[in-house]
This record gives C-alpha cells, sequence and structure tokens, in this order.
C-alpha cells in the first residue's frame, strides 16, 4: 500500500497537518481546501471505500467527525458544514483510501450545491421499484 | 414539530417514495433528485442537525445508508455515489430535519465537486493552531 498517499502520511513518511489522531482514525488538513479547516477524515486501516470499509470504522469515522466538527467551524470562524464522502471515481473520488471531506461554510462563500428538478409523472414510482428489488 | 415537512413524512401526512424503514430510521427519494434515485436518510426523532443529534442516531444514520448504498447503485445503474450532509442554512441545509443525502452518480454526468486551492505558505499552520485551540 506504499503507493497510497494516505498510507504515507498514516506512516509519517509524507508531513500532515493533523487535527486529530486515535488508534483507528485520523484527521488532517485536505492540502487544497475548499474552504479555509477544510479536513479529511480518514482510517487508518487502508480501504477503498465506503462499502469495502467494515462497518465499526464507518462509525468511528462519523464519531470522529461529529467530535471535531465543532472545533473546526469555531476555530476557522464558519457558520456550518458540508460532510461528503465521494464513492468512486465516478463521483469525483481522487484518492483510493476513503476519507471524509469536512469542509466548513462562510455566508457568501459562493459554494453552490447542485440543484435537482422534480421527476417526470410516475417516474419515480419506477425508480423506488428498481431499488426496491435490490433489497 | 407539525411544521417539519420530514416529521409530516413520517407521520404519513405528506406521501412519500420510501425504500428503507425501521424503528429509527427511514429512507425515501428526494422529490427534486440531483439524479436519478438520489436518496434522503433520515431519523424519524426530529433532530435540526448533525451535531444536535446523539451519537447513536448519527451512527444508525450511516450504518443505514451504507447497507441501501449497494441496491440503489445497482438499482438505477450507478457507478458510484457521493454521500452528503449538509449542516447550517450556509451549507445549503434546506430542511431543519437532519438528513443525509446519497446521491447516485453516473459517468458524464456533468456534476463537478468544488475545487480548492493550496494554502498561502504558512497558513495552513495558523489553521491548524486555531482548530487545536478549540480542541
Amino acid at each position: 500500500m506504499t503507493d497510497c498517499i494516505f498510507c504515507r502520511i498514516i506512516a509519517g513518511e509524507i508531513p500532515s497537518d493533523k487535527i486529530y489522531e486515535d488508534d483507528e482514525v485520523v484527521a488532517f488538513l485536505d492540502i487544497a481546501p475548499v474552504n479555509p479547516g477544510h479536513v479529511l477524515v480518514i482510517p487508518k486501516a487502508h480501504y477503498p471505500d465506503l462499502l469495502a470499509l467494515p462497518e465499526q470504522l464507518a462509525v468511528q469515522l462519523v464519531i470522529v467527525a461529529r467530535k471535531i466538527a465543532p472545533a473546526i467551524i469555531t476555530g476557522v470562524g464558519a457558520a456550518g458544514f458540508n460532510l461528503t464522502l465521494n464513492n468512486g471515481v465516478v463521483a469525483g473520488q481522487a484518492v483510493g483510501h476513503v476519507h471524509l471531506h469536512l469542509i466548513p461554510r462562510f455566508k457568501d462563500d459562493g459554494r453552490e450545491l447542485w440543484s435537482g428538478q422534480p421527476y417526470p409523472a410516475g417516474e419515480a414510482a419506477v425508480v423506488v421499484e428498481k431499488i426496491r428489488k435490490q433489497l
């Protein structure tokens, strides 16, 4: 796993600006922040994505994110945050070691969420049925 | 809490396209999906945001999202997904009842993540110190 940049950060081979660390999880500044205080929360063990990650570690990521969020928000003077996990290259996952983004948000920071549109008539029922078949 | 649209959905006063339900959590189609199969995962109990939500329920939201994600992805034929939680109005939170978005992603669907920029020299250390002071 030595070609994984996050594994190398965890091993101390690449420096990082850490804000939290325990036996299983580490959190550090994203080097190309969307906003100041943009933090990545990752498991120390290498798992490619959320579905490969054992449930217990997925839970730990969220517990840590929730624990450190108030300190990040207060520290940088933000008014809220986005917590995001991009699962798969198609979803914008840039490093193949599962990571949660915690992005502080500021009034008028210019970041826009994707806008959605209602389903055409009857289409929502079709989509639900396709999903339910897989459950 | 009868003015909360999600509480009204949970109470059955407003219809929804449900794909999952247990004692504590429900998941249903977003009525204005970013992509087909865009699902919201919410606690049945009303809490405004992630920081107000008891840890046990935050954990349950993630466990459910992780459980239903493969069915959603396979059902709609997606190649990945974004899991997002918008915390606070400034972060785009449109309903004051905490909810996780699970957004299926497709190749060339045109959705772009926000781009970041490196910190100016010395600035990352300043930000880390501001955050650490709050921990």
